[in-house]
């Protein structure tokens, strides 16, 4: 068998913005499907803010490793279609999320564990969701935003819960299910009109842009007795903003801070407010809540079906598209899941 | 009655560091008792880090009050005897803390809740214990310990617990109960003597001066397999080693942040870890955790009495060598709990 697959590959780290010109689409031979391997068809691939971070030579510590150079880009959730099969429990045509993405054609080693369990080789039930809900409200999207939620305990209800980038992938899912429990939901976002998305669509209580006033401002305006849990996948001026606005016993669930990943990051400086307030500050992934899956499937799944969420996709087309992708993600130019659709595997 | 006393007043709020200048002694008479109240004559006062947050304008939301210019320093933690009671459960000759501080008598409302609670007029047991023992170990200091390890969860033990300003009030009683509690425990401080007293005294199973080395490389050779508690008084360059040297799943305890009371605070380069490595850090103040404050007092008081808990005093004689006291304990020149005995009483 003589397959022959693309992938997306780092050319060069970027300084600064990321461009076009650090990643290239490289032709290469597909190995031949070893005993336990599967080969996938990849359908969709995810694109995430997060994904900065491992255009560096070396990731924060404890997160997920570097991309190398030239090499594909391993550990990026993926959907696809099982067309070759030589692992127990997975047949051809099944429908198989895994994380060897921004790649046409992967071999899956079924037992490997990958991106901390999230993304080891599963296959999906497509008969209530579409594909590629499951790198979104039904993946890895959904238990960011449910395990964010979970840890800081606003899934309790009856609290002010602020939710930063409420349009992207994980906030726009992190607002509605902190509705879903009983909370009153502040949203902010980069644009009018994601905030009249927020109000109108996802139905938050109060939302406000952070391109027309000052974060503080906004915030003030729309939860102006203050905050009790902030959902931050900003850092930077929303974090402050936040520390200033908590009551006391606030908390707050950081699961990425956009704002500082093409540049220097600074702390924020009234940290001691947390000593002030007695606040809460908890770092997660979501793949650390692998426990939480299960439930948030159930439970996403069945408000999906009903109605009561709903998700929006911001779809590139074909896996050449994959770095623009990543580029408008991180000037914050989509809304809702942003996805590559693979429509061009050979 | 025409009594007077004196108390220590702030004529100025520095810009900077803090002065002799800053403050006055001041002659003032007592007012007669009311109803409900009793006179105390103050017999030591408390000196803490915490205090320099209270000399400007206005105070870190949330936190105590500034205090006022050309008036009482209300809001410290202060033993004394009662020398005239109108109020019901005290008589005279009882032993008393209250939280009307730095100076020499005090007309204090029974029934006014002090200092969230905490300074509340109460009667000390002083059959078991050293009067001013109650503002270290069995008062604020060692609730504010207790507290900081029980909020991370730290009193189970078997972990690798850091505690900062370790020499200081607060951090000598926290790495004590931390060992007491079975952790393996590493210390800072600032000074090489500082060092040698936490080590042979107080048995903590690493330390080492911050003024010696980098922190990080200090806290690297102290616990090279990382840590899993950090319990914080300093705040800047140590708050970063820390999130640094944490092992997934860390927490941090902040009670303080004394690097940077008189200077523009900046917050961790850092704080990304806390996503990386999901990590927890909650900010606290002792006095919000007034339900341990039984529990503390009962395990201290028998670790006191059998010798497993030591505990040091740097004593500074006479209400008006206050100002002093607390410039030598931001300088981080003094061990311990510094306190004030005020034996120029009129």
């Amino acid at each position: 068998m003589n397959l022959m697959g693309r992938q997306v590959q780092v050319r060069s780290y970027p300084q600064g913005p990321v461009r076009r010109e650090h990643f290239e689409v490289v032709d290469v031979p597909i190995d031949p499907v070893g005993p336990g391997e599967v080969l996938v068809r990849n359908t969709w691939t995810s694109v995430d803010p997060g994904l900065r971070l491992r255009l560096r030579e070396a990731a924060p510590e404890g997160y997920f490793v570097a991309f190398p150079l030239h090499a594909a880009m391993d550990g990026i959730m993926t959907i696809g279609e099982v067309v070759e099969s030589r692992a127990e429990g997975f047949k051809v045509g099944d429908v198989v999320w895994h994380a060897l993405g921004w790649r046409d054609y992967a071999v899956v080693d079924a037992s490997a564990v990958q991106l901390s369990g999230l993304g080891t080789l599963r296959t999906l039930d497509i008969s209530i969701a579409e594909p590629q809900w499951y790198l979104g409200a039904l993946g890895g999207m959904g238990l960011t935003a449910y395990a964010g939620l979970w840890v800081v305990g606003a899934l309790k209800g009856g609290e002010t819960v602020w939710v930063s980038a409420a349009a992207g992938a994980v906030g726009s899912l992190a607002v509605q299910i902190a509705k879903l429990h009983g909370n009153r939901v502040v949203a902010s976002a980069g644009s009018e009109d994601k905030v009249r998305w927020l109000l109108d669509d996802l139905q938050v209580d109060a939302a406000f842009s952070y391109r027309s006033a000052e974060v503080r401002t906004g915030l003030k305006a729309a939860a102006p007795e203050g905050i009790d849990v902030y959902f931050d996948c900003v850092g930077g001026d929303h974090l402050e903003a936040a520390l200033d606005g908590m009551r006391r016993g606030g908390r707050v669930a950081i699961c990425g801070s956009i704002s500082e990943y093409e540049s220097e990051p600074a702390g924020p400086r009234n940290l001691f407010l947390a000593v002030a307030k007695d606040l809460t500050i908890r770092g997660f992934r979501g793949s650390s809540n692998l426990d939480l899956l299960d439930t948030m499937q159930t439970e996403l799944g069945t408000a999906l079906a009903d109605g009561r969420l709903r998700q929006r996709e911001t779809v590139f087309d074909g896996l050449t598209s994959a770095p623009d992708a990543l580029i408008e993600v991180i000037a914050g130019r989509t809304t809702g899941k942003t996805l590559v659709h693979i429509t061009d595997a050979r």
